[in-house]
């Protein structure tokens, strides 16, 4: 489980930064990543990265201001030219479904592939047996969404350490009690599955928000997540204008992370005023003050979405 | 006036080339630029080149698929962003506005300048002092035009060598004859207009075409014009796929440069599969047989748009 940013400028696109979109990589979960927002130019970020769109299962869009949906037309036809055929699911406010209907039929694009399209006002939008995603309403100036995608627990593996020392090589027997099933082996020896289970492995909470100025709504979307995407727009030096345009400082970004119980925070979504890392230093310093595991987002980088233990999880 | 290349690629971005926008600067004519086609990454390129979108007047449309038509609302609400005031006013075939009202309305996109939509099928489109456009319906898999831009005659100079030799001095005398008024200096010597005012000046004429096949609606289109910018998807080994795809290879644009007496082709619209100017020369080659003023279009680079004289139109 990986974040690999496409774009993380805020409005529109300039020479260092693109417009929004994150993807969630999950190849060793599903075999497939999944997007958060598409403003104009993903797909041309895509073919500079190692993502593949035949490879893409799921794609949220926070919000439909331009700079996070006009890349999805364009994204949704390249997929099938690039070999794509698999069903891809897109998921955003309502208002997506007609913006593209009307943008695959005027351009009569064929999409060789089953493309579904599901309006959400919030709630639990997607489960299955090893996820789960739930969206909550933040607030800007049009509805904006936060996504809450959890990973389910996996069941512990088998000591296989312990097993041995019973004299019992791997097998059938192994497959039973890894169900659950107490087993006497050849020699009489009753070995109890919870004894030789591992715990359950912890999934973990991935919280990407949309365009949002501070509010009640990031606090339950984000409680606990072992990761917090947020955008931060501006420095708290700007904080009055961050409030005007339904935005977040970095220190407010930082404030929901620590309040959340968040184990880490990446920012993005920058004013185009910020024109390099460098100029960004002072948003990321001043998050860290509030919240030390703070990072800024990087287009083209990769950020290992990490699985909290008792030893570095701050809400134990 | 100058034609600027913004994508030259066909169907689908890629590492070497963009989806299609071709710009014709008229700087030293109205101080402005238009623009034709407007692929997804338009605008990113645009921040590449000399252009500014404030400076942009008008945007015309060949046809809806998507590699001409999804980078018009991103470039549309970031016009506004780089400081766009003057009007804009954007032609294409019916569905253009649908498109566009749906996708601004849905990102509630503030336009801060006047937006004007005006969707056509072909005739006169435009039509002032200094220019005309025509338009002409092609032959593809949806409705497709082909675009010709008319500069009006411009009236002749003033002869000034030969009016100094008459002893008559920059001044008000001067703008009369301008005017087509015959005069009389103070010394008594009546001097005809007619004699010296240079011949007037022709226009120039470019023909920026869609995706077609070979059509009977591209010669008139193409007639007697400075410069005509024609695809050419394949080459000519491709000429079955060419058909079938609806498109052209480049020795059929070659063709149609020859039968309407252009001076000069500009060729572009390129398949994917040709990944460099090498792997383009064999393009250039066929169509250099038929048609030896060819050139291949090449992102970021200016072509400029030269005016016939006697000695170099093939049409005289």
């Amino acid at each position: 489980m990986e974040i690999y940013f496409l774009g993380t400028n805020a409005g529109v696109p300039t020479l260092q930064r693109n417009v929004t979109s994150v993807a969630l990589r999950l190849l060793e979960e599903r075999r497939t990543f999944w997007m958060f927002d598409c403003g104009e130019g993903t797909q041309h970020q895509v073919l500079r990265s190692p993502l593949r769109l035949g490879k893409l299962e799921k794609l949220f869009i926070t919000h439909l201001h331009g700079d996070h949906l006009f890349g999805l037309p364009g994204l949704i036809s390249s997929r099938g030219y690039q070999g794509g055929t698999s069903p891809l699911t897109v998921y955003g406010p309502p208002g997506l479904k007609a913006y593209l209907d009307i943008s695959l039929s005027v351009s009569q694009s064929r999409i060789p592939y089953k493309l579904e399209i599901v309006e959400h006002s919030g709630g639990l939008i997607f489960e299955d047996e090893t996820f789960k995603v739930e969206a909550g309403l933040l607030e800007h100036r049009i509805d904006s969404y936060g996504y809450r995608v959890t990973e389910k627990d996996s069941p512990g593996n088998l000591n296989t350490e312990l097993l041995k020392s019973y004299g019992l090589k791997p097998g059938p027997l192994y497959g039973r009690l890894k169900k659950g099933e107490d087993i006497t082996t050849d020699e009489g020896v009753l070995i109890r599955a919870a004894e030789v289970i591992h715990a359950p492995k912890r999934g973990r909470i991935v919280v990407i928000l949309g365009d949002t100025r501070p509010c009640a709504g990031s606090l339950p979307l984000a409680q606990d997540a072992d990761l917090i995407i947020h955008e931060a727009t501006f420095a708290h030096e700007l904080a009055e204008m961050a409030h005007q345009y339904h935005h977040s400082t970095a220190r407010q970004a930082a404030e929901l992370a620590r309040d959340a119980g968040g184990a880490e925070l990446l920012l993005t979504h920058f004013s185009s005023r910020y024109t390099s890392q460098e100029e960004l230093a002072p948003l990321l310093k001043e998050a860290q003050e509030i919240f030390p595991n703070t990072l800024l987002a990087e287009e083209f980088c990769t950020f290992p979405v990490y699985r909290r233990t008792p030893g570095n999880d701050p809400g134990e």
